[in-house]
C-alpha cells in the first residue's frame, strides 16, 4: 500500500518503526483525546479580559474549531522530554493565543473573506476591534510564557512574533513586486507558518528541561512539519471542498498570494500558459471558470505533484529529527503527526 | 510666585526641596542631554529588521521627534536606584518601541490626520503596513526585554501590552456607548498611558535590584505622571499652537474622544449647553466656529481650571511618592520632570 494513500496514516517513517495494525488516519487525533479536553480548558482558562467585548471577540476566533496542532505539539514535545502535568497544558495555550492573534491581524491585512466557516472578525466588528483583540491576545500570550521562569520561553514567544508580522509584510510586498522563486516562496512560510509551529515545540522541550541537541531536535522538526502543513494548506486552497475546508477555495488566487504549485506552475507552463497565470493573479478577482483553469494547469504542469512530494519529503525529514529521541509512544505518535499533516482535509 | 505659572518648573514640591535659583522650564530637557543621546543610539541600535521596508516605516515613527519621555524615565529610574550603564538605555528603548508600535495600531483605529507634524504610517503605505510593523515592533520591544534576564522585566512588559490595548478598546467602546463619568475617563487614561509610563518606571528599577518597596514607589510615580501627562494632552488638544503640538487642534472633538475637560463641561454647563456639546461629540466633524463655542465652554464652567488642577494633585502625589528614596539630583529631577509634563506646550 502507498504510504500516503488518503484513509491511512503510519506511525514513524521506515517500515522498522512501524508495527501493529495500521489505525485509521480518523483516529490519529483520537488518541489525544484527552490532551484535546486539557487544551480547551487551558484556552479557555488564560485568556480572559475583564471587558466582555474583548472576551466575546476572542472567542470567536479561538473556540471556533481550530485544530489546536500547535497546542498539541507543545504538549507532545513536553512529553517526549519526561514532561506531563498541567503546566504543560498551560503553556500549550501560549502558541494558539498567537495563532489567534495573527489570524485576526492577518484577515484585516489580507481582507479574508471567511474564517473556519464563519465571518472573519473585522467584518463582524470592524477592522479597529480585529487589530485590538489581536494586540490583547499577543499581549496575553507573552505575559503567559513570561509566567513559566524561564526567559528562553519569552524569548522564543517573541522572536517568532517577529518573525510572523515579517512573514505577512514579506507576502506583502510580494503582492506588489513579485519573486515567483522557490527560495522566496520558503523564505515567507519559514517565518509566516514554520517559525511557530517550530516554536510551540521548543518551547515544550524548555519546559521539560530538554537538553539543547533535544531541543534542536524538537525545532527542526516543527520547521519541517510546519513547511509540510502549509504547503498542504497550498494544495488544499485550490482542491479541497469548500464545506470542508471552512474558507472559499481558490483564495490564495485572488489574493495574488505566492504558493508553491504556482511557483511550478510558472517555471512549467508553456509561454501562453504563463502569461495568462500572471495576468489571473495581477486581476484579484478570477472567475470559476479562472479558477478551473488554473487547477488544470497545475494538474498537466505537475505542480500538484511536486508541492505534495516537496511536503513528504519534509515530514522525513520532521521524522528524522526525532531520531535523537528514544523509540516510545510519543514519539511515533508525533511521526504519525507529521504524516496527518499531509492526509488532512481542512 | 505661583508654583504652576507658566515659564518656570520647580524641583521638589515643598519649599523645603527646593535650593538655590529655579532653572527655566526650557532648561529641565538639557540636564538630560547625555541620556538623549545614548537612548537615540540605542533606539538605533535595537529595532532592525533584516527588511528595509520595515525599518523605513519603523523609522518613520520612531526618529519623528518624539520626546522621550518614557526612556528618560527608565533610565532615571534605574539611575536613582544606583544602576548607570550601557544596559539602562538597552533597556529604555523597550517601553519607546511599544510606545511606537500602539501609535501606528492608534493611528489605524483612530484614523489620525497627523502624528509629530507628519503624515501617519498608515496614511502612507496603508494599514497593512501599519498593522503589521506595529506587531513587529512590540514584539522587538518583548524580544529585547527579555533579554536581560530578569522575568519581572518581560512579565511587566506583557502586561502593559495587554492594559494598552483594553485602553484603545475601552476608548472605541466609548464613542459607541458614551459614560461620562470621571471614573469611566480615569480607567480609560490608566490603561492607555498611564500603565505604560509606570512600566518605564517600575523596569528601570527591576533592572537595578531595587527593593520592592522602591519599585513600588517609582510605579505609583509613573502612574501619577501618565495620569497627568494625559490630562495636559487633553488640555493641549483644545488649547494649543497647531504648529508647536505638531497634530491639529481638536482632533479629541472631532474623534468624540472623553476628555476630562469635556467629562466636567457636561456636569457643569446649564442643559442647552449640554445638549449642543453632546451634539458636537456626536456629530464627529465639527467646524472652526464649534470648537471656538467648546473652548469658551471649557473656560467658563471651569473645565480647563478643573483638570489643571486635578494633573497639579497627581503631581503632588507622584513627587510625594518619591519619598522613599534619598533626596539626591536624581529625585530632583524627576520631580522636576514630573512638572514638566504640566508645562510643556506639545
Amino acid at each position: 500500500m502507498n504510504k500516503y494513500e488518503r484513509g491511512h496514516f503510519v506511525v514513524g517513517v521506515t517500515p522498522e518503526t512501524i508495527s501493529g495494525p495500521k489505525p485509521v488516519l480518523n483516529n490519529i487525533l483520537e488518541y489525544f483525546s484527552t490532551d484535546f479536553q486539557e487544551i480547551e480548558a487551558a484556552l479557555d482558562r488564560h485568556f480572559s479580559s475583564h471587558l466582555s467585548f474583548v472576551n466575546e471577540v476572542s472567542r470567536h476566533i479561538l473556540f471556533a474549531g481550530g485544530k489546536r496542532l500547535r497546542p498539541l505539539l507543545t504538549v507532545c514535545s513536553a512529553r517526549l522530554c519526561g514532561k506531563q502535568d498541567s503546566e504543560v497544558y498551560d503553556l500549550s495555550a501560549v502558541p494558539e493565543y498567537l495563532h489567534a492573534a495573527s489570524l485576526l491581524h492577518d484577515d484585516v491585512v489580507d481582507e479574508g473573506q471567511m474564517r473556519r466557516g464563519k465571518l472573519p472578525a473585522y467584518k463582524i466588528w470592524g477592522n479597529q476591534a480585529a487589530v485590538l483583540v489581536g494586540d490583547f491576545l499577543y499581549a496575553k500570550a507573552i505575559e503567559l510564557a513570561s509566567r513559566f521562569g524561564d526567559v528562553r520561553i519569552a524569548e522564543s514567544i517573541s522572536r517568532t512574533v517577529s518573525l510572523m508580522a515579517e512573514g505577512e509584510i514579506l507576502q506583502l510586498l510580494q503582492a506588489k513586486t513579485p519573486n515567483f522563486e522557490e527560495a522566496a516562496y520558503l523564505e515567507i512560510i519559514y517565518r509566516k507558518t514554520a517559525a511557530l509551529i517550530s516554536c510551540s515545540c521548543q518551547i515544550g522541550g524548555f519546559l521539560a528541561s530538554a537538553s539543547p541537541e533535544q531541543v534542536e531536535a524538537l525545532g527542526n522538526y516543527g520547521l519541517c512539519v510546519g513547511q509540510a502543513f502549509q504547503m498542504s494548506d497550498d494544495i488544499l486552497d485550490y482542491t479541497a471542498d469548500a464545506d470542508e475546508l471552512g474558507k472559499l477555495v481558490g483564495t490564495d488566487l485572488a489574493e495574488g498570494k505566492l504558493t508553491l504549485p504556482m511557483v511550478v506552475a510558472l517555471k512549467e507552463a508553456d509561454r501562453p500558459g504563463k502569461e495568462k497565470l500572471l495576468r489571473m493573479l495581477r486581476s484579484g478577482k478570477p472567475s470559476v471558470k479562472d479558477l478551473e483553469w488554473v487547477q488544470s494547469l497545475f494538474y498537466e504542469t505537475g505542480s500538484f505533484d511536486y508541492t505534495r512530494r516537496r511536503a513528504e519529503e519534509l515530514i522525513f525529514s520532521a521524522c528524522e529529527s526525532l531520531g535523537v529521541f528514544e523509540e516510545c509512544e510519543t514519539r511515533n505518535l508525533m511521526q504519525g503527526l507529521a504524516h496527518f499533516v499531509m492526509e488532512r482535509r481542512n
